[in-house]
């Protein structure tokens, strides 16, 4: 699938939960990510992407989960599994290092940050879908974690909501072996674009970083 | 229209954009809605309905505007005329008194409280329809400001979405006579379930305070 | 506002409700709209704006009301008025001329045609949002009817969705002068991006007819 | 996870893509879930579902795929594989047996029908979930085809649209074991509120048929 092409100016890398609970050492999550993140290189290969896209001019949109806040959840009718294990452990908390951007991925200047999502889904209840009109976007590459929650649900909103969307299998991870193949293998080919590797992605992007105003 | 009923667990007051800016004196906004406000007596009714409506044993849910921040709308392809004017006059600032909850209608412990709104409606963008379902509401009674535009849109939004849907015409106010009959004469007819008075709403609202879970 | 530009292969044109019952002599609404139709030349301008969008390459939308049908609404918890007139009236009667295109308004073979609407925005419950992306719509231009009821919901909707949207003010009507007035004076200045009449709008179209594949 | 309880006049079984092309010996479909629809006796699971919730008078929605029509996909920018793949196989397709309801499964009266979906999520550009919301509808049980394409994105975005969400393990199939695995091992533990068997939906359903209105 190395023929897909990434408009210029229409295209957004969506980095969803770059918090240090979920990719540095210490974090609350970590630790269950871990092996897979250093089998697929997903750091290195993170930063590779971040770098690659940012020199192609492709539009960065951080793609938050809620950052924990005593209260968060309990009044609510029905919390998920997910929830209910986040208000035990009060992961990404707000204020807390936990909940702070790893690092290497915070936004930069021209960045989009969207609003926090309270479930698996950056589309879901939040302003992502308009930011991403208000720049024009069409095509959507979602990377961060976790492969099989909140990566496959922002992936297959943004195929519903019409835009092209592209996963890539090492700049990502989960708790499994098993939950990274359900993701790459069984689900994302019936709803995704393109599944590519970091190298595949980074291949296809344009060649120079032209401004959008001057291709329009 | 007086036999509508609300029921009690099911029934939300949306108060949209209670802000200094919009209703305390000082206000950036306030002084282009005083006129009409003082009119319809609208501080008066908004504290009326908001005491009524918590001893009733209704879910408030905090509907407010998106604060304004340095760089807001600037990146963005195509601003509207409203977010334009946000732009210059630096409306609803984030960290600013004007950004803050006019002191009657700042939020308590078991309000809701929805993300903020970068348009008109309180439901584009936001978390605000999943608030209300995790609650189980199925009735939503529509207040705050302006009768024309975040109101309107708002309550547009709430009857496609499946509400019901109550406007309050004297627990709003806009810049103009002609807009404030736009909205309850003209348009809101169309859409809204039920057009009311704050008399008429508390007159309609479950008598005594249970909570939801006993009568479920 | 005459500055507005369409760009090729991302503008579409909206066109709400094209039926029997609303732009024809005979049909059932058309009788409440006639006179504000003859004083604006509404079927001319339509007629007009259409050839003039297909000569430019403009993609056309059709985006339909709910055809009536025995049983709609009536499980409903809770009908608007308009859907209860609805009811009533068995407007756009589905199998009935009333709910047929206008002859000269009549999909042709590379229009799309939304999912019809329950309610007012062409947008709310529909597939009209996704459609557009596939095409990779940035701009709408809304016409039809009526200018306060459905057009003002989809534009709205369409605004809150992050498009760039154009009203036009004599290619639609309404019941009542003021219900015009409120549409294009009142409310259409606070939400939309322009608002202009059938002859800037085809002014501002892109001169020729090339594919949007031969631009991108 | 047998204590839920679902609570009547607020309960939907969604029945998604009730066709004879997927349910039906000669449907396009059907040979490849055939062998787990008969390991886990799909057929008949669904038949006593559907039984016991119009027994206990829970609302039964029928959640449809487009059905496949002439043109469908084409003039899109971007189908996905799953449409891909609908377009040769036209499958579902309007006006022939396999896109024709399952005998066993057709619509009753009073059941609803929302509008046909694009992709994999009955609620993504539908009236799904104002439909719901019509009735009142809090919790929502996930039953049809496939576990893991459509009904995973149904019940993923019926969790973040905020309902409680239940799978039945035993009335839905995929092409293979590792599919049905990822589904209600790997994924749905994250989103979904329950994962029964339909022995235990049954169970946990409302004793009697009393209609909403007289427990309202």
């Amino acid at each position: 699938m190395t023929e897909t092409t990434y408009p210029r100016g229409r295209t957004a890398l969506l980095f969803v939960d770059p918090y240090n609970d979920f990719l540095s050492e210490g974090g609350k999550v970590y630790p269950r990510i871990k092996p897979i993140a250093d089998e697929v290189g997903l750091l290195d290969n993170l930063r590779k992407l971040n770098g690659a896209v940012r020199a192609a001019g492709i539009q960065v949109v951080i793609v938050p989960h809620r950052r924990w806040e005593p209260g968060d959840y309990e009044s609510w009718d029905h919390q998920n599994p997910s929830q209910q294990s986040i208000m035990k452990r009060h992961s990404f908390a707000r204020g807390e290092w936990g909940g702070e951007w790893h690092p290497d991925f915070a936004p930069k200047p021209d960045d989009l940050i969207a609003q926090e999502h309270w479930g698996q889904s950056g589309f879901a209840n939040t302003d992502l879908d308009m930011l991403l009109k208000q720049k024009g976007t069409t095509h959507v590459i979602v990377v961060g974690l976790l492969a099989n929650t909140c990566i496959e649900s922002t992936a297959r909103y943004a195929m519903e909501l019409g835009y092209h969307v592209t996963l890539v299998r090492d700049a990502t991870a989960a708790f499994t072996h098993e939950m990274m193949h359900a993701a790459h293998e069984l689900n994302g080919p019936a709803f995704a674009h393109a599944i590519h590797t970091t190298t595949e992605v980074i291949a296809a992007l344009p060649v120079a970083s032209y401004a959008k105003e001057t291709v329009k």
